[in-house]
């Protein structure tokens, strides 16, 4: 059944090159949503947009924009992969709003308002106190509903988050993150927030990335379908999809950039430790994109049916893309 | 008849407000290609575009963005003036290629590849050896043909703008300024170019501007009507249309920014001089957007029949907007 099914992934980092590509639409994804920054500022931005526009123009035949969400459903129809940007922080905006409609222009769906540290506006879940969503994060998120951008709470604190979740007029998503039920991290959420964010209307990704699961990249597809099953009792069945996290061929460089941006001199470890500092060693069972069918299987066995199969794996996130890149206030 | 044309202005420049926009409605202006930036670079850029996004926000009732032509014609039946991005110098792509494709993203439609100096791609109007169009610049022509972004040669040397004329794939525009057979000036145009210019289906917005005018701001509109019948017999009655660099409300520095830049430690007086620095007094007969239609009436007067005054007026911007804002080479 995979192949008939509307795959999205919530998140992935990758190298990106044609190999990449390539496994993605082996895997029978439909639509990936990939960042485009990290910490990177306005003019660092277009450059990685850049990028990924020269990817557009020589990979024509593999990958295409998603510019709205009939893009996604042309993918399908087409047999691409469809690119959906977004920004694990809200650097990309600095601090300016009239930045959230540009960066919208140019097809920035969704951005997180903080990577695990204190942003402009909002907290991020590393820092010892949450006050919340600040002055600046309000604004912007009002401006984020108005131009038809996701706002993103993934590296956020809990308070943040349900600020976000209530001030937020479209609904929000936590695109790669797991229940804290299933393993204590400070990247996972509380039973508290997953159930705010449902009953919202929002989205919570699952994570594949070891360091938020449960016996980290000794996982079994078994406990990850429990997960699965158990967050749809709490959340809904409509509120869930995939987030993997995935991190294709990328150097230590590049997790050491995602951990300490410019912001500090003493090297900082993120989920990892000195002893334990580079990349997590993958789960035997979702090794890249091509693996994407292992989880369909892994919901079947768990007794999910098609319908719950189909929206678990990308249909839930498209019915919220509908929604959430909507804008609510450009009349033009 | 005026108010059944659809007219379009080939550039504008002016301290843009509520009762600038009024005023084009009421001169029966369906749209208006306006300068976003002279000499602004990316950042400053994104700075001028959302400027722009919240005058659209605030006046949705008024004006709307060209995102394609059918925005110039959707303006016309809605009864509201449509707005077109252009930039007077190259100066919003640094020295980056990627930024041609970014900046088309963000609705720059129309860019000069240089302004009066010696530019990255091309040579200005001003400079006293004009070594053609540089490597740089065929790849930005090239590049700008690809994601359909109009090369305009308004303040451009005479080599530079035949080199465009026969590098461009897509025709190209001199969207303000006239033929140095009616007013020499360095700003204006020799016969070869603008016969060069009407073979390859290029278009010449006649501009009035003062300092382009046989007599400055004594130029009667009897003589601008003659300059545009004997145009229009030198390169084709559908290559001319209007640009009119109409400047309203700036204040002196505006000017100084035009011509200065920061290239300059000392005043560049354009195409003024010392002695006369300032802003050139308005014609009697333009002296704001109201006045479009005295200039239908100067054409009926001079004889041209209703459909080439339809096309002077509005319908070969629209025609060559059609062509030129076509992507070339976007397969996606």
């Amino acid at each position: 059944m995979h192949n008939d099914l509307i795959v999205i992934d919530g998140l992935q980092y990758s190298n990106w090159n044609r190999a990449i590509f390539q496994q993605l639409k082996e895997g029978g994804v439909t639509m990936v949503h990939v960042t485009v920054v990290y910490h990177e500022q306005i003019r660092e931005t277009l450059l990685s947009i850049a990028k990924w526009n020269r990817q557009f123009e020589m990979h024509h035949d593999l990958i295409m924009p998603v510019k709205s969400t009939a893009d996604i459903r042309l993918a399908k129809k087409l047999g691409k992969v469809s690119i959906m940007f977004g920004a694990q922080n809200c650097s990309p905006i600095e601090d300016d709003i009239g930045m959230v409609e540009i960066m919208r222009e140019l097809n920035l769906m969704i951005m997180q308002l903080t990577y695990n540290n204190q942003s402009l506006l909002a907290c991020g879940c590393y820092e010892a106190q949450d006050s919340g969503v600040t002055r600046f994060g309000k604004q912007v998120i009002k401006e984020m509903n108005r131009v038809g951008m996701v706002v993103d709470m993934s590296h956020s604190g809990e308070r943040s988050t349900l600020d976000a979740i209530a001030m937020s007029q479209s609904p929000i998503v936590i695109s790669h993150a797991n229940p804290n039920s299933f393993h204590e991290a400070k990247r996972n959420k509380s039973d508290k927030v997953l159930k705010a964010l449902g009953e919202s209307g929002g989205l919570l990704g699952f994570s594949l990335y070891p360091f938020h699961l449960k016996n980290g990249p000794d996982c079994s597809l078994d406990d990850f379908c429990d997960m699965i099953a158990n967050t749809a009792d709490l959340m809904g069945i409509d509120h869930i999809g995939l987030g993997t996290d995935l991190c294709q061929e990328q150097p230590l460089s590049v997790l050491e950039w995602m951990r300490n941006g410019r912001w500090s001199k003493e090297m900082d470890y993120g989920e990892g430790s000195k002893e334990n500092s580079d990349w997590p060693r993958p789960l035997s069972w979702f090794r890249d994109s091509r693996d994407f069918p292992n989880i369909t299987r892994g919901l079947q066995k768990r007794g999910f049916n098609a319908d719950d199969i189909a929206k678990v794996m990308g249909l839930n996130w498209l019915n919220f893309l509908d929604e959430g890149l909507k804008p609510q206030g450009l009349e033009r």
